[in-house]
Formats: C-alpha cells, structure tokens, sequence
C-alpha cells in the first residue's frame, strides 16, 4: 500500500528528506554557508513565484537579514557535503511589499499547491510547515510558564528556567472507509467545499488502540459499530501536525444515525459509484486529490484492495 | 493480531474503558457524587493495598477533602447510569504518614503491578497516569505562558489569557523487530535490568510514515537497512504517553554496526533461540513480558505470525 499511495501521487510519504539528526546539533553554524538554501513561510504558507509555473522560491542565507532576530527556523536537510535547507517563519507582521524580495514571489497555501509542486519540495515545505506551527505555539514552556528556546536545529525546545526539554508533537489520527460489502460509506464536514466527500477521521485519545480509535469515531459520528478494522497505510499531513492512519472498517449496519456536531452528512456508495466519484463523474460528489490519503483508501477499496 | 495481543494478557488494549465524551463537560458536578469512585496517584504511581493480594484502592469522594485544591483529576469513565470514575494526582507533598488514608494501601509503580490488576483496572489506571503526567507538565500554555486550566474532566485545558485550547498529546513509537529469514534481532539498552533483550524502537519525527520511521531507528540504532516493514499491532502505552506500533521489519544484511548512544548491545536470535528466550530459558537472556508489545510481537513471529 505504501507503493500504491506513492504511485498515486500521494503527497508527503516519499521519504525523501534526509534525516540527519547528528546534523541538527551543528545547524547554527550552517545558517551563513553561501550553498544554504532556505524556505521563507508565512502562517503556514511558503514562498513561491508569481508566474507561471509557480515554484518554490528557495532563497539564499541573505535572507536572515531581512527578518526578526527571533524569527523562528528550522533545519530541514542537509547531511555531510551536501546543502542545509532551512525553513524560516517571516512572521505575521512581515510586509512582503516593502521588502527586497519584492516582485520575486508571493507566499500561498500549502494545499492549493501540492498538485505543481515536486515530491521532494512537498516534503520540505511541509516539514518545515509543522515544525514552524510548533515553535509558533510552543514559545513558552508547558511545565513552567517560561520562554523556551529553539536549539539543535530547531528540533528541540529547552526552558531556559526549569530546564525541560520539549519536542515537536506529531498526533495520530485515524483515516478509515466504512465498507459493507460492495457499499462504502463517505461523509462531509459542513465546512468543506461543496460536493467533497470524504472518509471519516479522528483524533487518536489518551489509551486507545488505533483499531478503538476508528471504532468510536464511527460510532460517534455516524451511529454504526464496526467488528473489523485493519490498518491500510499511513501519511504525514502537515495541517498542522498530524499522522494519518489509514483504515478499513467492516460493517452489516448501513443504518446512518448522523452527529450533526462532527458532520454534516454521510451517504453509502457502491463500488460503482464510489468509482464514479473518484472519476469525477457522479454529479455533485467529488472526493479528496489524490495528495490526500483518503483518496489512496477510497482507490483502494475500490480496485479490490490490491496494492 | 489484536486478538493475540488480548490472548497474551498484553496490557491497556481491551478497550474496556467506555469513551463517554459528552459526559466530561459534565464531570465537574459528579466530582461529590456518593457512587464516585477516585484513583488516587502520587507521581504516576497508583495508591493500592498492602496487603495481599495488591488491589487497587478506588476511594471515595471524600478524598478531595485530602488534597490540595489545585490537585490535577481526570474524569475516567462513566457515562449516563454508572457511576463516575476519576484519577487525582495526590503531588509530590502529600504525606501519607499523615494522611486518614495511612493503613488503607501505598503508591506502588504502575509497570510492576501489571502482572496483579485486572485488564479493566489496568486500562482505567493507565489513562489517569497518562493523564495526570500530561497536566502535571502542561499547567502553563505554550503559546503564551500564562497558567491554563483543565475543563471538560480534565480531558482540555485552555489559556485564560489568550484563550488557546491545548489536548493531550500522544506520542506515536514504532517498535519493530527486525527479521532476516529464521533469524530476529533483539537489543538492549543500557539502563535496561541485565539480560533483558528486546524489539528496537523510537519516537516517530515530524513528516515521517510510521514504515520509514522504523527504517531510519533500525538504521541508526545497529546500520542494518531494512527493506520491507509492515505493521503488525498498537498498543497504548501510559509510560508517559506513546502509542506503540508494533512492525515486522525484514533485512538481509546481519552485520551490525551498533550506535552506542542509543543501545549497548543487540543479536541475532533463530527462531528456536527466540522461542527459548521467550520461555526463559535461554541462559542471560529474556524478553519483556507479556503486557508489552515486544513480547507479542516476538511471539507472533516465533509462531510463524499467525495470530
């Protein structure tokens, strides 16, 4: 399945960031190198061209001049000899108009741009997405109260005052397509797009196995109790700092009692159309890109579960 | 493969522990109910009997009146009929010599009592812990750093400042035993009691699936690239607050080139070896027991992995 969630194009799962944690300690000293190369986010939304076709814009390290002392960042790759990439929060307040990068780009979300941008880029840009939202909302330290500072590469927060270390948090949650036999279930949250329909999801609790996990939810969300639920496959999803994890969830309930708190509505489909919705070809329904995991779940049901 | 994990007496994956969300908001006005049951807890540990055999003490609510005001509780279960269960973290002042409750039971550590609790006391203990550890570390809001305070039993705290809701986090591990043919591998961290050997492991980082998690930690941990992992199992494990995947992870290179910082020592076992090691009498060498994944996943492999 994982093959199957890279064939499709899957965002995020290609493994191509190199993981150098030994590197991260010597970070600091990389920031300068003239070879750097360094990702200039906005709330979450990175820095890319204006024209056509739109690309990241990487910017070399005289870019720290032009942004806060304190501006939040990141070491994202960069092993032995070969470049540090390096992402870095422009803060809230950075004012792209009257700045030198000027007419070089423009900054914009993450999401519309996974279908042009490389798998590799993806994978940066997100990384450095959720890393950048955690040293955002984790400036101070939980346990005391005191300002935190980034160290080794930004991997690590330590509280200067009572000394704990923090590190970035990554939250599971459960991804599952209910099926009852040639049926499959998909939902839609009231704030969605109009027509998108979708698996249903939720965030993993304190104490639960992830197969408990994607039972509740569906209980919670659409009345129907499940007896068997197998793992499929999982993705990293940078909005804000989750691990999806792909389930199947079995039926014999095709009863529908819907939590109009969790969402808005859910209908069953057959396989036949579940495959016209991937089309795009069932009116009025459409289902997550094929960046999404729930879309590799959706595929995969409906080939049979070969992958 | 759940239901191996459950047959072997792997501990906090019954999923005895009724999800009652929308009963939490309303868990403060239970707190005094005469049918309210408290576990109460000094440093993770639980107050149980002295006497044999160890039982959990579930008090009354009359504790509150024993505590601190500010005592962190968590509402554990109890939805509309039953009665209301709650951890309370005693802290690290409270002086049971001096207490009413002094004859009644101790604080003992939760990972030594596993072998005596019942799966539903296990898994209701092991969520307060858990809990508890979370508010105990999280009484400040990382994004601001003024003190945040615990609603919703427990189970959300939110800034009075600048109003920011914060959630327990849930770590994701990956645990793997790595496998090449009839031959498994098993390690040993230095702090671990001699001669206990167990599955490698490791935190799962930002932007990573849980399979190239486990192929990195394999490769840091002993340079051995793996070249198919699948997931096996999950366990919730309350030590502070991880959930564990199990994986299989298949190698055919066994020369191990071991990073000291991570592990003293690690070997390959045939599956006859592993069998005795899991029986315990392969001299020098066990394995975790049964309430652990390791051991589950060592078995369901020794067993040919049916399960």
């Amino acid at each position: 399945m994982d093959n199957l969630l890279r064939g499709l194009g899957a965002a995020f799962v290609g493994g191509s960031v190199g993981r150098t944690a030994h590197a991260r300690k010597g970070a600091e000293a990389r920031r300068m190198a003239p070879d750097t190369r360094v990702m200039l986010m906005r709330g979450g939304e990175p820095f890319v061209t204006n024209t056509e076709p739109v690309e990241p814009c990487w910017l070399g390290p005289e870019v720290w001049g032009l942004l806060p002392r304190a501006a939040p960042w990141v070491f994202l790759s960069g092993g032995e000899g070969a470049p540090a990439t390096f992402a870095v929060e422009a803060g809230p307040r950075f004012d792209l108009a009257s700045s030198p990068l000027e007419g070089l780009g423009v900054f914009r979300d993450l999401r519309g741009l996974l279908p042009v941008l490389t798998p590799h880029d993806a994978e940066l840009i997100g990384l450095g997405k959720s890393m950048l939202e955690w040293h955002r909302t984790h400036g101070f330290c939980a346990q005391c109260g005191q300002p935190s500072k980034a160290v080794e590469g930004g991997w690590k927060r330590v509280c200067a005052d009572c000394g704990r270390e923090h590190f970035p948090r990554t939250d599971p949650v459960v991804i599952m397509l209910v099926t009852d036999g040639d049926h499959c279930l998909l939902g839609r949250e009231a704030r969605w797009p109009p027509g998108m329909h979708s698996c249903l999801a939720g965030f993993v609790e304190p104490g639960e196995t992830l197969a408990q996990a994607c039972a509740r939810e569906v209980f919670e969300e659409v009345g129907v109790r499940v007896h068997a639920v197998r793992y499929v496959a999982d993705q990293p999803w940078p909005f804000p700092h989750s691990l999806m994890v792909g389930m199947i969830a079995e039926t014999t309930d095709r009863t529908l009692t819907i939590d109009p708190t969790e969402i808005e509505a859910a209908r069953w489909f057959t396989r036949d159309e579940a495959a016209a919705v991937l089309a795009g070809t069932l009116p009025g329904v459409w289902s997550p890109p094929r960046h999404a995991i729930a879309h590799a779940l959706l595929r995969y049901w409906v080939g049979g579960e070969r992958g």
